[in-house]
């Protein structure tokens, strides 16, 4: 086999090396089509079969029950953030919003922009958002409480989703399908599929029938989550190749890492190798998240300059340990970790850090 | 190698054999990143190549001046729909619309619902779409004229790209870099690339400057044609997969088929073949468009009656034709010719409708 290396890009990221193995293998001729997975039609009994079992996964992996509808929306959250504005938050209806980061603020702003009646209930701005916040209430009559589960750029995430008088949008871009959910606290949940489930350019949307009262009858049809629920996401033609990759990485999850369950205490063992190293090393690597909500997603952290970071890179770079560069706007290092990035690898990189350090104290 | 089919599928369409091999070939390893090109990040150096050799082949192809936009947007030309009308039809602004079938009527349908301001301009909807209006005027004062260049359910075509006194806004999604084009013409171009250039879930878009004046500066981010010009295609993750495999089949195309002349030609010759069979069949295959406007992508066609349709298709399969079952609206047959569709498989097709003819008349 070809040098692979250990990826620890923050998204699109590492996705399961049998998985990719499989779709290479049967590229050129999908389940004896005669064709590619990228030439057969939508419409076909093929792709049918596989949009089919990919919802059927997601909704065995959740345990969600038939008032959850499970679409694909092109894009990533990024259009999302406007869909769910647009869709629920009609005339007279208020939303709520928790902001923890460059995510959140987004979201904030894609509902601003339609002049959408919203409120920031609590934000973690005041410490760089390096925490996630807690005790606060939200209004009985607000649509939603959006928050952003896991903040790729400051490294937090929500380990606790809150009990709440209303239901909670959340954008999951980097934490969906990571770990079990309390599905029931939901209303609805998106994510980009490009960083624990699949390539990029789609994002899985999963709402609840209950929502679906909020949703205005005439937005475009391609911007309404009717569209998709009434088309099974076949209005027109999704993106098949990434509907396809996206069934084949749940399929490992569920029958090759032991479900949600399984996944998460792996995905809680890879983060504990980073963590520890961070926290004995005597100060020479800093976590930059307050340590009760550190992400299980992405590990982020400071080196004592900023020559040594780039070092850092340069040097786990040379040794096959690749992406672990900070979000442009946090500077620093973050390794992503998400479901696919393999316990060998996180080994790799917590032995890499202490040696490093060893070798720069 | 195993066994592939000849594909006439409508879209997802067939592609080039070679740029499926080359996609299989380097799918555990990049450009020796040690990453799939699903896994690697799009501000990577590797894919901010690709998507600057991809743009750079598309300028090439159509000698676009440095006056037009090359864009990717997430979605098929159905968002492109709404899109068009909410960036290009601002408040006072006239758009106008041919209707020449099923796409050109959602066209329409997605700046009604925005309550634009329309004019349906000619329609060839008095004869079953079977054909391309022509002598109709357009008002100065209008942003644009849209049309949707090939027809895939009615399989006619505009061969000749009227001389107007504004722009033409054009759905392209079948006809697409599939021969060389007046480009002049134009204030905006978009096509899903499903069909001639790569897979599903992604839009390209070419857009003038001239037109930039008319969009709104308070749409939502992500349904801006600006957020896509002032952030290169990357205000968020695109999809890095279609766009890496729309390159290779513009290389394909400029490098292997020569260019839009040359792959004119071939498409041609190609729709030679079927509609040759046609018209000398003495009244066993009856082509559903008129013949000056039948479209080089798709051959559509009846037989005698609806038994020998499925018979038709059935038989087809059996030896490795597929895909040929008319749009569901229009019935009959249709044998897309899309640029990768091959000769021989075109000939084979022709051969078989000879054969066919023989046997049930």
């Amino acid at each position: 086999m070809e040098k692979r290396i250990f990826n620890f890009n923050p998204g699109p990221a590492a996705q399961p090396l049998s998985v990719l193995k499989k779709i290479q293998k049967d590229f050129l001729n999908y389940n004896n089509t005669g064709m590619s997975i990228i030439e057969i039609s939508h419409r076909s009994d093929e792709f049918m079969e596989i949009l089919e079992y990919t919802k059927a996964r997601i909704k065995r992996l959740y345990n969600l029950s038939d008032k959850w509808n499970i679409i694909f929306v092109p894009g990533g959250a990024s259009l999302q953030f406007a869909m769910l504005a647009m869709n629920l938050l009609p005339e007279n209806t208020q939303g709520e919003y928790i902001n923890t980061g460059t995510w959140s603020t987004k979201a904030i702003q894609e509902a601003q922009i339609q002049k959408k009646n919203i409120k920031v209930t609590a934000s973690s701005e005041d410490r760089s958002f390096s925490y996630i916040p807690e005790n606060f209430t939200t209004d009985d009559k607000s649509a939603f409480l959006h928050i952003t589960t896991n903040n790729t750029v400051r490294g937090t995430q929500w380990h606790k989703i809150p009990d709440l008088n209303i239901p909670i949008a959340a954008d999951m871009c980097s934490d969906i399908l990571s770990r079990p959910l309390d599905i029931e606290k939901f209303g609805i949940i998106y994510a980009g599929i490009q960083k624990n489930i699949g390539p990029s350019g789609t994002a899985l949307v999963l709402i609840h029938d209950d929502m679906l009262k909020l949703i205005p009858d005439d937005l475009p049809t391609m911007l309404s989550y009717k569209t998709y629920i009434n088309k099974d996401s076949m209005h027109n033609t999704p993106s098949t190749f990434a509907i396809y990759c996206c069934g084949l990485v749940l399929k490992w999850i569920e029958e090759d890492m032991g479900g949600l369950k399984g996944i998460e205490d792996l995905n809680k063992r890879k983060a504990g190798y980073i963590y520890d190293e961070i926290d004995s090393s005597g100060g020479f690597y800093k976590g930059t998240a307050e340590i009760k909500d550190r992400s299980l997603m992405n590990a982020t952290f400071r080196l004592p300059d900023e020559d040594l970071e780039k070092k850092f890179v340069q040097e786990a770079s040379k040794i096959g340990l690749g992406g672990l560069k900070g979000h442009r706007s946090a500077g620093g290092i973050r390794a992503s970790l998400y479901n696919a990035v393999p316990e060998t690898g996180v080994k790799a990189l917590a032995e890499f850090m202490k040696k490093f350090r060893k070798d720069n104290s």
